[in-house]
């Protein structure tokens, strides 16, 4: 699959409008689009009223001009009908408060008469559109707005279910909650309650496993969703997933989809490509296959404090980037824009006035300026977990220390010495690659920790690794069942803000948090200001007692990555074509731009991307 | 009217202190006073239980001693016994949580039980003392601390109420609020729900006419009010109106009292003379006539984070700006000042021990230094409109632009360029101004903007100006209708931060919002860095494709106002006196000041007021 | 008593563990533990179900093994089978939201059933153990997290019976809460609300009543826990109270425990040794006898933003300077350090591993090094009292004023010219003391007045001091029934942030507040620099019109106490030792540190103790 294409809403049109929109699309060549995933109230007026007649004829004239269709469930948005029948579907929040009707996401999915009527509204579109359609997308964006999480009765009890399930016994819960600090030993299972409004610091055991139950109640949602779809259809299926987005365990989710999509909404205040970059790259680890960008920011959007505008050759760009990192296809959110609803000023593909922009121009000429499907060659994974994430939220050390902010970071410093990374998980085999970095990993699974001992390149390993195990208990002695392997053992630790240290007789930037280690076998490779050792290498094992920089982090591996790039403001990836090393380089900048790669100058014309070498 | 006093409260004092203050008042030529707003609990004892005698009594000896008596209806502070019997009446915040008893404006006007007693109090006012006070004052400070706004069940059936009377059938609402969008379809008026803590933004639509029904709420409850004292009394009513104020729509608000009054506290940290000038005038723009300051800041305030003191000349001076600004009388609040209460630490013209302070002297002295009632020339007309403050705080671009601070920078480019502003509303004529700005006005109405064209002086239009309709949908085109009339389109635009821009070939600064333009027949006198037009004229058709600051309005007003002062630290006011223009100029500071009017230079004294031409 | 230990949880471990911890305890001189405070959900499995078979092993292992022990009620933290049967018992908060089970502290201890249950755990412990162990100490930081406020169903029933008692009428209530201000007249006890999320400001004299009842609701807790004890034990009895922590009454507390106790972690970021100093000071002034450090921040904890460690050498200084304070005794918290739970990242005495930390080598030897009991001479008193904390926090002029803060910078300006400091309250006599100073002291008992005119020594007494009466009213005239005494009147006064002022000529920051004063018959020392005077003195009474920080207290104090010592990172106190006049001197630095006193050069090793003279 090659997907050129736009999110589109013939519902917010009337359809009179729509030929002219389905022209407009056969002009500049918008050969997919997504449609249907907010259309609840219209297609089910009221309880078990149907009428899709709308979409029938939407989809219909969209197949008859040759445009593909990905077609969405509708059950991010449950209608007023059924809210006001039914309200404990709406979602509780943190404070125990209601999250009521008006918006979007409104729904826990572990109330039964949610899931009764979803379930039932996604069967009429499965069995109403099964083969007819092209990709299916179950729901739309789980998790945004904070909706991961939900405190309502029905999530408890759902909740107590979950827990009765994984620990069997009220004895082996408390055992492994540590229940016996502060006297919070459960007799009985209706005694367990969310911690709401607690007057201090929750306990960290039951914390994780909220967490791990929130995620797996909309992970469960989606996977009902897909066997319904089964019944009926064959075609794939998928979900948007979202940038920087951590509520859920992405990595689990996608087992349950054919292929991963993502909403590519630029993530930070100043458009920042690399980090644009590390959210394609862990998109596409999550499966190790190519993904679609199923929404792409086109332009201003409408949820920032400043929603800036950007000029049009930027979606082009955008557009490239996503297939520099191995995308299947990219599609601008969305294709019509809109004068009313709560997103009346994002921009769109036309304007208010129906008349194409220079947007739609620009996404339309990058069509032939994108490299097609590309698979970076394996060379440097990087450890990441979910899970990790929650822990990390949960009773740290350092408050401040985020830690997908710090993955982002090492990220960027692998790219800019010139190699790729990609993300691996506690279940991936890690062969194949050249350097292993396994960074602020708090709990890392055992069969895992067995593959960093087997695995012949060289290793970073970090503070904060393998410190915890999966109940989220600190262990007995750091990093554990790699005291060996490293040659070091964590004898005490402490946050800090900064601290200046020393790399290979280089100055770094040390954060956060700092070991105190007892070096047994290990060569001591730099150190803090107070000369405490701040990292060792055993072989080819090396340790870091703190958090670094982006800098740091390309001193660090730079022994074992030989930089290979001069420059700024450039993206590259390494792949192999036809037998040939070559290396894809995009320019990010909207000027001239000069890029030395192995040595050699290449001068990269405003946003171009180049094949090189 | 010419009203020289100040607001007192006897029910503060044990009677044999009132002979005293009274006694003080004619000394210092106090000449009205303000009573009654807060005396619920003092008159109805309990559910019907009324005893009027200390009201009487205060009455009696305040005529008496010949001073007249402004009386305020006591329902900003239903009693405890009231709370306690009907628990329903205490508003409900945005997040859905009751506001409780134990401060004031505990009460939502939407509900029945409070209307009932309210308006049975009022009638006892009324009855009473119909023609024997002078002036009504209706309740106190709608809508002070955010009380416009309740979310309880009874304000929810009032909602539905007006919104049944506005848009008649489910089919209309649906089509204007856009209901389409994220499904929000309702089928049953009864599903229409406040939208408390929802997930994510709210429909723009609904949330205007939130706002409108909430402003109309206490209208509604204002004029029912004026209609129980219209039966017993054909005295004057007014209701005292706040200093940099939008939740209400006063515009609409002003038409059932005769005359406005307002409550001059300084609104910004530091002093800020011409801000205060703007809600002078504003108050001044609601009906166009003069006004009364009926409660005057006299020094220290209680409510602020740090409630710095004023040498008493300030009063003074505050006292002369109003009249300067057109008011027909100032009272300080309070006259007396009390130990005891949430506002014990607020400042009174009597010290804590009843003798009387230098604030009480100044003010009493600035009575011979006041100009008597003035009336301002029209010069330049700002249109203004409360609907569009409220469009503003919805679903906008810049979050960070907030509407009445532009239209106040606007204010005060005038003002220091040496010519009169007053503010014209969508109902206003425009004929006999010199010049009409029509800034940041989303939503301008059909009418106006027939005024506009017609009218024949320059007229200055801004980005965001008729980009909206009634019903907060953006338009098809913008300016809507006025396209032609300025030569130009905005065909796309975006938030900023700040941009420099060249206007007349000098810098200025461009803010919040950028405009891309269509130039058709107008001619470019200004452009951003970039090179795209930040403004433009056509005949005498100004449009500007951003948000000037001060100095940039003006820069660009200075084509059609020809700077007359050069100074600091003054504010004038231009008038026409038995047939001569004359300026009245008011030194804003306690030092000496030389001030240039046309061409001449004038020494000020500190704080004084001086008439010149 | 001198006591020497640590706080220890023998049901955080497996029996087996055991053995080893008393050992390690015997090889490094722990010679106290304290235990139990968290046991409930232990020893009360279920409702009814007791089972003391741990805490009796670990009490008999402990006095085998001839360590001491201070035995814990265990109320801090109601089991879940507690308040899954009695939700009720749960606190409720500022917002009136329940605060809900998950943490500790979670109840309030005006409920019914709490209550009974909580008293017969105690029954239960007291009985058991009644001169078995050495020392009570009666549940755990009360007030922590917040938790002296509740405002629950039974909290309000509470109060109003407290009101009863205190008012007897509801007449009087009415008068002295000022009611007829906004209408606030109560007709029935029953009409008495908490006024939660009130529109604005609350009533003043109603707030600083809910602040003393909420104090007084712990007190009365606590008290109800020593009479059952009383039944059972001869034992000592104590609480552990908290640093910089206003919310109780703790002089009012504490006559009701044998000794004071505290748990002394630190209060600022950086550790500023005199801060603690002044906490150490207030625990031994509030019965004016030694006090035991029950819990001693080791180095690192977990409840930080940033979580920093500390070189072990600060325990052993931290342990010193207790002693240096007047301490009986030091028990670090916590001997064992803990995998799990709310507090897994806290530091304790022992690793993760159970081996001995250098923590624990420092604090073993820190032993020989402390000077044991040490009584200050009186020298400094100054003025202290709980309520007026309560009374600065509500309604004041400027709400930037912390007035424990701008009391510890006059501890610290006392400190640091060479002289003792310690707190005198209402009740406590101040002959013997050489100097006293009020300051900020809003309300001063009529007894404590004449104290101060009886007191021979120089008084200091400032702005703010002696202008409330015990209702929280303003006071007519002030500084109230000291105008004749100090020869000056304040006229007026207001907020200020920061204003320069001259004393004796030099230059001092004047912050906060401002008097306007009218000088009768004392000499103006100090003006601000609008030449108003800031500080007076009549005979030895000086009155400062202002708030000033440490250098302007130095300043103005050093006209009596003349400074004696030059130095940085000192901490002295000075004793009568065998009719000796001796300093005690602490080097509160980890370095070499020069300090002169009387003239004379002391060199002070690392955090070295020494006595001088």
């Amino acid at each position: 699959m090659n997907i050129y294409g736009a999110d589109y809403y013939p519902e917010h049109w009337d359809r009179s409008f729509w030929k002219k929109h389905v022209e407009l699309m056969k002009v500049y060549g918008i050969e997919w689009v997504r449609i249907g995933e907010f259309m609840w109230s219209v297609v089910e007026r009221s309880d078990g009223e149907f009428d899709f007649s709308l979409l029938d004829e939407a989809i219909e004239l969209l197949s008859e001009n040759g445009i593909k269709i990905i077609l969405g469930t509708p059950t991010a948005t449950p209608p007023a009908w059924l809210v006001s029948k039914y309200p404990e579907i709406l979602p509780v929040d943190w404070n125990g408060r209601v999250r009521g009707f008006g918006s979007r996401r409104h729904y826990s999915p572990n109330s039964k008469a949610y899931l009764e009527y979803a379930l039932r509204i996604v069967e009429q579109y499965a069995s109403r559109y099964g083969d007819v359609i092209d990709v299916w997308q179950i729901d739309n964006e789980f998790g945004c707005h904070g909706t991961t999480y939900s405190f309502g009765n029905e999530d408890l009890v759902a909740f107590r279910e979950w827990l009765k399930e994984k620990y069997g016994t009220l004895e082996n819960l408390n055992r492994h909650w540590g229940t016996v600090f502060w006297s919070q030993t459960y007799k009985s299972w209706d005694e367990i309650v969310f911690p709401i409004n607690t007057p201090t610091f929750e306990n960290p055991h039951q914390m994780l496993d909220i967490y791990r139950f929130m995620s797996d109640s909309s992970i469960r949602f989606l996977k009902s969703q897909v066997e319904v779809i089964r019944k009926y259809s064959s075609k794939p299926v998928t979900h948007n997933f979202m940038v920087d987005f951590m509520d859920l365990d992405y990595r689990k989710m996608a087992r349950y989809v054919d292929f991963v999509s993502w909403d590519n909404y630029i993530a930070t205040e100043e458009y920042d490509p690399l980090r644009q970059s590390a959210n394609h790259s862990l998109m596409r680890s999550l499966k190790h296959q190519p993904f679609l960008v199923i929404e792409q920011q086109p332009a201003r959007v409408n949820w920032r404090q400043v929603n800036e505008n950007y000029e049009s050759e930027y979606l082009a760009m955008w557009t490239k980037q996503a297939y520099l990192n191995g995308a299947m296809g990219v599609m601008p959110f969305r294709f019509d824009q809109i004068r009313f609803g709560a997103e009346q000023y994002h921009a769109g593909l036309l304007d208010y006035y129906g008349r194409p922009t220079k947007r739609l121009e620009a996404y339309s000429k990058a069509k032939s300026q994108t490299p097609g499907v590309i698979t970076p060659k394996p060379e440097v994974a990087i450890f990441f977990d979910y899970e990790n994430e929650w822990i990390h939220r949960i009773n740290h050390l350092n408050r401040n220390f985020k830690y997908w902010d710090a993955i982002v970071d090492i990220y960027k410093a692998v790219k800019k010495l010139g190699y790729n990374a990609e993300f691996v998980f506690n279940e991936d085999e890690v062969e194949g690659y050249d350097v292993l970095i396994v960074p602020y990993a708090s709990y890392i699974s055992e069969e895992f920790l067995e593959k960093i001992k087997k695995f012949e390149g060289p290793v970073y390993l970090t503070a904060m690794s393998s410190i915890k195990d999966r109940y989220n208990w600190l262990t007995e002695r750091m990093p554990w069942h790699l005291i060996d392997e490293f040659g070091i053992e964590v004898v005490d630790f402490g946050g800090i803000k900064k601290e200046k240290g020393y790399l290979f007789s280089q100055c770094v930037n040390s954060l956060f948090w700092k070991d105190e280690l007892e070096v047994f076998s290990a060569k001591v490779i730099g150190s803090f200001e107070n000369g405490t050792p701040l990292a060792t290498v055993k072989n080819n094992r090396y340790y870091v007692a703190s958090v670094l920089d982006e800098n740091g982090w390309k001193l660090l591996l730079s022994e074992n990555l030989k930089p290979r790039v001069l420059g700024k403001g450039y993206e590259l990836v390494n792949v192999e074509r036809n037998g040939r090393e070559l290396t894809v380089v995009l320019n990010t900048l909207p000027i001239e731009n000069n890029v030395y790669i192995d040595g050699s100058l290449h001068v990269l014309k405003p946003f171009e991307l180049s094949f090189v070498g």
